[in-house]
């Protein structure tokens, strides 16, 4: 039965990339539009190529670098020799996954806005397709790099389960490591081209926001596609093949080397590519759509691919696991049921339709500071929905896998659990990704229909996109941030599996949370998302404030730019924020792969442990506040310019404007950073585990 | 031996007390001043004991109800009888302790301003004498308190060491219940007033602080004495009962019910006060002392008696607790160490001298948005140091404790090393508290000076004194938050020994944090610091909002006001201060009390231990968080207006005092309350760890 498993595994991702190649074939059928959008679109895509050209560049160092280090620890016997390789491909991939978005996202955006000319559906129908290519380009490539791995190691090099899963451990952490840099990376540059525009061009210069006098205006549309493109497809690539193989990993724990519980998570993420294809067939709405029937059409799409899942998933367990196991079923579910869950606390906190994100409009009333207060407050407060139902799906998932089992049993099928609760969580990815990653591109078709001066109707429609987008996003965050939190505790897990494996002589059964290496290393973990969300803040802040003396000074040195009689440098702009955020992108991530290996050379195993547990906690509580006082300020502001407190170009709104530049490294660099973070933590420490165990001073 | 100790404890209590009556007679010799200084003076007092007495009566209630919960518990055997009665005196301490300090206060405050018209040193003196009066009420009440319940208990009815330490801790309980009321009261009230007076004041009307026409002014000064004085006063008192009685009740199970092990941490204490008050004695200054010059002479007595006490404490290990267990000594002075390197570390973030606040004062130059991102990552960065110095002071006290014993050893004695090192943080509390509480009576001194006319020169040296508490103020953050980290650490290991004593049938040694039902925990206790923030950054928020309300009316409504012709109706906001600080401070407290109580019987002993473990972590880290991001822009909007980027009155400026805004609840209200929050959390879970033991469902 393996064999046939690992084959449908293999033909799922080779669905999903063919369904992506004739998406990416559908987007490219439609026109680009008018001499000055092609123009403007291919200056952004200009720009966005010639970043990621640069960050692959940087990012090749530190990929070498790491595989050399690798290599010295192989030779050394502490890790096999398919380790660095392994390390390279999951980068690979990942970099794969965002370069495509990138590139379907750049080529869709003039066509998006060229086909809201005609009409609301034909731009939806553009916009989503060009998600759906990005969707599942990044479960394909995920799934095909899984499936070959398994199969190169399995039947070409005859590895053992043990083998097979620190190998693809390790393609995990170079799918982080790349996902860090490129969120990082991107979510620096779109903020402080967002930033930057803002500041000088809407609070300085009073003009509009994607003004083409704005010399930061093509920065801003770049960042859009090097940001929420590219960089959320490297991130959701490392969300989806971590949580698979932390799965695959603890599977064989809990089933002693059984092949079949490792393939159980991959079968499954194969199982809701083909569910996530019929829905995205749901997606589509009349031509004079509301905003609600545009939402609705979405949500059908989704939903029926999750209804899908469910029913299909129960006879996967059963005629794989056997009914004595389908415990895990349910544990499936509850991620499933998480994910949906956190993604409506989500929406609840930040959107304007409910009272949480009005109540903070209202304090525009008092100017700034109180929307500030206002909007911390709101994403603290925030944090305790997704808490309990994160807290509510552990302890499920944990107890229908751990109890009632004739097989297996006890601690390790509960940990199986709770990693099956995430790949419940992200098994329809394929078509929620393509709900979130249509967003972006829509944004930017707004951005192009406003430079190129097309009728009002045609910003209105892609307006209406857009708006529907930060719902969507809102959705997709609630799947991130669950599923970090599910993936990060299955790899703490088998970190401690690993330690033992390379001989740690901890006794794991006397484990103690009063023990005083595990708890130094508890608040060591749990400062580390403080200390890494201070410094993409900073980053952004520093960016940002080269971008408005950049701006500031082309108004001035440039005649006639403000009256539209001249062109602004558009180039400098993108130049400047390409520079800065690829220099501003090393130092976080330098951090977040030194501090394990430091942290358990002088601490040893319990510290990493606690470390551990420590920065998943904290930086699950984080990204959440983060990303809804984010959102909620985001939306307050958006609220405001519906009419509401005094409308667009009051004082109220001016504050609210305060509100949503703090608010845009929040929710779109250092939030959905830590996400990735968290895994990329544990994952370096399973690597590092042998280096640990054997030289650490005090454990 | 035995009763020696408990004689030297009740004896060092004593002295603090005269100490204090010696020093509020000498602030009671000086003169009022002009009847408008006086007048002034009343309306301050009278708004503040109309605040306190008001309290008070909603305070008792809360005591009652859950002086009758306990009575019920002690009458089903889950409690001894002496329960119900120490949780009463430990509030009643906690509150008399504060009202000395705000009596003391608002006594000192127009005398301060007097003397200042005399010269600099002569005020220093007056505030200084004021700050001692609080500091040695604290430390004195504290240990008096402690003395008495162990003499009654003790030798009156004989009771066991188990059965001492239990009431011990519930008049812990009792004393943080209190000060959670007094700090998240006066908290609001303080703040609500200062934002509300400088909205309008300041940004609206362009009138400077402190002016006699702002309707808010008086309600500002009082905030002052019934926030910064009175709760920070109800605040320490809980602080060193607690880090006295958590040591005591560790010491037992160390050291098999030894009394000695026991009267250590009183000891330390009441030794601790001598050194402190060798200590005032050396803070004098020169009349035309400068700035530096005055904090040398702060610094000279504190660092006295730091020194004195490492020196002292020595043979006192030594001869009562053996030369073979000086392993503790040493775990005293880390304990000592560490909160003065938190001390310097706070200094360095948040003072003008240093890179991090003159960094983020040029923030301003690009407006609020970025002066607010700038100050957010300040305080998230600045939380390194101080995990660093808690982890390694954690990590040396365990571990000189735990090893290389004779008598005792192993994991107990490793943490009462833990519960050692706080005492040892707090055995100068006396004049650390001294030199931080004089800083609200300097300030006060200087509204005095300002709404009553005085030469310019009184306020520039009132001025000078203000400004240094805001340093020493830095330092006594130091001790508090550090002390806090280490106390809970302490409580939850009694928590652990309580839940077995009371017959849990968990296996504590066996306790892994990957158990579900301890992670769960973690998720939920780290949860709770955020939700207990936002909840208190609310009602700051709201409560501040009326008074902006009240103010605009006032300005409407009272003719002449703004010209100076007419008086404003201060009372009126005092009142309203008082109403909406008091409603919004039920609810954060209640939250504190009742959620260990719920999560102990939903998810058991093991739910416990993971929420305690992750209120503690989390707690730390966003208590310095927001203690340093708040004092940074305090002092980065001073340091702008002493003249750089712009100065007083430019757009910098202003950006500054946004961010001002939005660092006063961060540091006067949220930040300091999360302190005795988590210990709070702990000392609820022990009472009731019968209560969760006998009716658990999960756990």
């Amino acid at each position: 039965m393996e064999n046939y498993l690992v084959i449908a595994t293999f033909v799922g991702a080779v669905l999903a990339i063919l369904f992506a190649v004739v998406m990416a074939k559908r987007v490219l059928g439609f026109d680009e539009g008018t001499e000055k959008m092609k123009k403007i679109s291919a200056s952004i895509r200009q720009g966005a190529n010639a970043y990621l050209k640069r960050q692959y560049t940087i990012v090749s160092v530190f990929f070498g670098a790491m595989f050399i280090i690798l290599c010295v620890m192989a030779a050394f016997s502490m890790l096999t020799w398919y380790v660095p390789f392994a390390f390279i491909t999951g980068g690979l991939f990942s970099g794969l996954s965002g370069f495509v978005g990138m590139k379907i996202a750049t080529a869709a955006n003039a066509r998006t806005a060229n086909a809201c000319r005609t009409g609301l559906n034909k731009g939806l129908r553009v916009a989503f397709s060009a998600g759906s290519v990005m969707g599942f380009t990044v479960v394909g490539l995920g799934l095909l790099d899984i499936s070959i791995w398994f199969a190169l190691l399995k039947y070409a090099f005859g590895c053992t389960a043990s083998e097979i899963t620190s190998a693809m451990l390790t393609f995990g952490m170079g799918a982080s490591s790349m996902a860090l840099f490129a969120r990082v990376g991107g979510g620096i540059f779109t903020k402080a081209a967002d930033v930057g525009a803002d500041l000088v061009g809407k609070v300085e210069a009073g003009i509009p926001e994607d003004d083409p006098r704005n010399p930061a205006c093509i920065a801003d549309n770049v960042g859009d596609n090097v940001g929420d493109v590219a960089g959320m497809g490297a991130d959701l690539y490392e969300s989806y093949v971590g949580s698979v193989i932390s799965a695959s990993a603890l599977g064989v724990a809990a089933f002693g080397g059984e092949i079949k519980a490792m393939a159980i998570p991959m079968l499954i993420a194969a199982v809701g590519i083909l569910c996530s294809i019929f829905g995205t067939f749901l997606v589509r709405t009349k031509e004079n759509a509301t905003q609600k029937m545009l939402l609705k059409s979405l949500s059908r799409g989704t939903n029926f691919s999750a209804v899908l899942i469910a029913l299909v998933a129960f006879p996967i367990i059963y005629f794989v696991l056997g009914k004595e196991n389908l415990g895990f079923y349910f544990a499936i579910i509850a991620g499933l049921l998480a994910g949906v869950l956190i993604g409506l606390s989500t929406e609840y906190f930040t959107s304007d339709s409910y009272k949480p994100t009005k109540n903070l409009a209202s304090k525009s009333e008092t100017g700034s500071a109180t929307i500030i207060i206002g909007g911390l407050g709101l994403g603290m407060l925030s944090t305790i929905l997704p808490i309990v139902i994160v807290g509510a799906c552990v302890l499920v998932a944990y107890f229908v896998s751990a109890g009632n089992l004739t097989e297996v049993g006890g601690a390790s099928a509960g940990l199986y659990g709770i990693a099956l609760a995430a790949v419940g969580m992200l098994s329809t990815l394929g078509i929620t990704l393509a709900t979130d990653a249509y967003g972006p591109v829509a944004d930017n078709a707004g951005g192009i229909a406003e430079m190129s001066g097309l009728e009002p109707e045609v910003r209105q429609r892609t307006d209406a996109l857009d708006s529907l987008g930060n719902t969507t996003a809102a959705t997709g965050k609630g799947f991130a941030i669950g599923s970090a939190a599910l993936t990060a505790l299955a790899l703490v897990a088998s970190y401690i599996e690993k330690a033992q494996e390379v001989g740690s002589d901890v006794d794991f059964s006397t484990f103690t949370v009063m023990d005083p290496l595990v708890l130094v290393g508890l608040f060591i973990g749990a400062c580390l998302p403080f200390v890494f969300a201070a410094l993409t803040m900073d980053a952004v802040g520093r960016a940002a404030q080269s971008v408005v003396i950049e701006v500031r000074r082309q108004f001035k040195a440039i005649k006639g730019l403000i009256d539209g009689k001249a062109d602004a440098d558009y180039a400098r702009c993108v130049d400047l924020c390409t520079k800065s955020s690829l220099k501003e992108m090393i130092l976080p991530t330098i951090v977040a792969v030194v501090t394990p290996v430091v942290v358990g050379l002088i601490l040893g195993v319990k510290g990493v442990v606690g470390m551990l547990a420590g920065a998943t906690v904290t930086g699950f509580l984080l990204a959440v506040f983060m990303s809804n006082s984010g959102g909620a300020w985001d939306n307050a502001k958006k609220y405001i310019e519906s009419g509401v407190h005094g409308g667009k170009g009051s004082d109220q709104h001016k504050a609210a404007v305060v509100g949503d530049t703090v608010g845009d490294p929040f929710k779109d660099t250092s939030g959905p950073a830590i996400n990735i973070l968290i895994k990329l933590l544990s994952m370096v420490s399973i690597v590092f585990a042998a280096l640990v165990v054997n030289f650490s001073i005090l454990g």
